[in-house]
């Protein structure tokens, strides 16, 4: 039976897991050593995000009758991965006649999803979903993305959710000294941090603030925003980036609830990627270890608990909230 | 007589300077009060990088005869301000034959301080200073830098060092939900972070490992790439993003040293457009008043610190070091 103590550095402050609990050490206790045995050490880069159990779905239960509200919610990166089953959930928690905005840049996955939605119970009592094919690397693709959120809004909507979830994990095959082409970069950031800026401003602005009509931003981060992971820059630099953008916004809009959520390490395409091309060997051996002693988390893990976290509300605007603190 | 107490916030950790001491609180007490008093109050945003008392510059004598060897330096935004002035010290610092390559939109201020260096003890010496004007928001703009450090570089220089001081505030005149245009938000990470990330990576293509070559990287950072700052979106996002790209640099690079550095409030053309341009009431009247009450630095102090963490070398690769902890 392997170790299951693990640590974790967070800031200065040391955390391991043990069974189901956290335990802390003071702050400045950063140089210890990492607890893992034998054969199922995982690289430090990675012990953050490496839990042997499962996480407990706590007050998530089928009974559970809470509600988000008669929404619109714009998902971006809807096709897939985190995003789809944000999706789905995010349909199983607004109440009847809700709208949900579907943005991917190809329309044929995001079709399949809509008319998933559309059979389901929720697509009977009046879901609506709909399709926006978009590219938000470039402008047109935010403008259309804005344009069809208005023009599914109606004057009983009380909610407006924006989930920037969209995201690439760049060109991790090479070191951050190989980054000399700005083209390359600028693309990147584009995609990454400009499009997320620009969308969630226009959505602002589309649905100014009003009694009665709660607005929330999520920015799907990553413990990437934090920390840094040899040869994963782009990335890091740009949940860095997205993480700040969305501490100002906090601190600049009260009455706005925003979400920093760092989903955990999940089993989808992004993860595919990083097991086969992370050029760094550590690292990729930590995620290839980790996918074959199943430590990653399904979708559905994760997005109970950024439901858990929207339903309670208690979340503190503009923070990073780890799927593991939820 | 003010009182001289300020609190500030570092992460969760609270911290005051009393005196010449810092007082540190335990973790979690960030909702404590401000101890400003009457009319030097200072908003928290700034309570950070407010300080009454002038700064010693210890170890900086003129007497300290330590150097940064023969040097080839680059500085980005060479023009004015802290880069100027870190032109001006660099020179004191390197052996004679150094070569420091000044880079900065426009040329004519950049050619006014070569001909200052000239005409210094360290130009008689044969100082080389080689003035670049261009853009770095644009990939030539990045190539013609490469080139002429190329240029310069000879067999017995032993140290590169890049300063990437280049930066520009955005404009701070509106909020974050205003940035809806995808050009203007892309333009601005293409000045402050793509043609950071491409110079450096270009400098230490073109400047290759190998034994008895030292090789410095430097980010000037801000307390904007740990703290929100309202109406400061852009600034706050550029900085928190380059500093993580500078730390993932320096987990991949261990020979090389990278030192993200925070240089405090200066006196500069920057502190002006902050001064007036800032859209946040509360954070424009701190720092007018801050400028007021003298409490900004000077570009010389905020260097003399930077030179010591440079010729003491004992900073962790990477690291956010701010001025006040110098």
């Amino acid at each position: 039976m392997p170790c299951v103590l693990m640590r974790v550095n967070w800031c200065e402050t040391g955390r391991w897991r043990q069974g189901n609990k956290w335990i802390y050490s003071a702050a400045g206790t950063s140089e210890e050593e990492s607890f893992l045995s034998g054969e199922n050490r995982i690289a430090p880069e990675l012990s953050d995000t490496v839990h042997k159990l499962p996480l407990p779905l706590r007050n998530m239960s089928s009974t559970d009758s809470r509600d988000l509200g008669r929404a619109l919610c714009i998902i971006t990166g809807a096709s897939r991965g985190f995003g789809r089953t944000a999706a789905r959930e995010m349909s199983r928690r607004m109440k009847p006649r809700s709208v949900l905005v579907l943005v991917a840049r190809t329309g044929d996955d995001l079709r399949s999803l809509q008319a998933e939605l559309a059979e389901s119970e929720e697509g009977r009592a009046g879901l609506v979903a709909e399709c926006v094919a978009a590219d938000l690397g470039q402008a047109e693709g935010v403008e259309s993305v804005v344009r069809a959120s208005k023009e599914r809004f109606c004057q009983d909507i009380d909610h407006i959710i924006l989930v920037n979830n969209a995201a690439s994990l760049g060109d991790v095959s090479r070191y951050t000294k190989s980054f000399t082409n700005m083209a390359e970069v600028n693309s990147y950031l584009s995609l990454n941090v400009s499009s997320c800026l620009c969308l969630t401003a226009s959505i602002l602005q589309a649905f100014p603030q009003r009694p009665g009509l709660r607005r929330t931003v999520i920015n799907i981060s990553s413990l990437c925003a934090l920390k840094p992971f040899r040869s994963w820059g782009l990335y890091c630099t740009g949940k860095a980036a997205r993480d700040m953008m969305f501490k100002v916004l906090a601190e600049e809009e009260p009455d706005l609830r925003v979400l920093n959520y760092s989903p955990g390490p999940l089993d989808t395409d992004m993860l595919t990627e990083a097991r086969t091309r992370t050029v760094d060997p550590t690292l990729r051996k930590s995620f290839t270890d980790m996918f074959a002693q199943g430590q990653v988390l399904t979708c559905e893990q994760s997005c109970a608990k950024l439901m858990k976290l929207l339903l309670d509300d208690s979340y503190t605007s503009g923070d990073h909230v780890d799927i593991y603190d939820v």
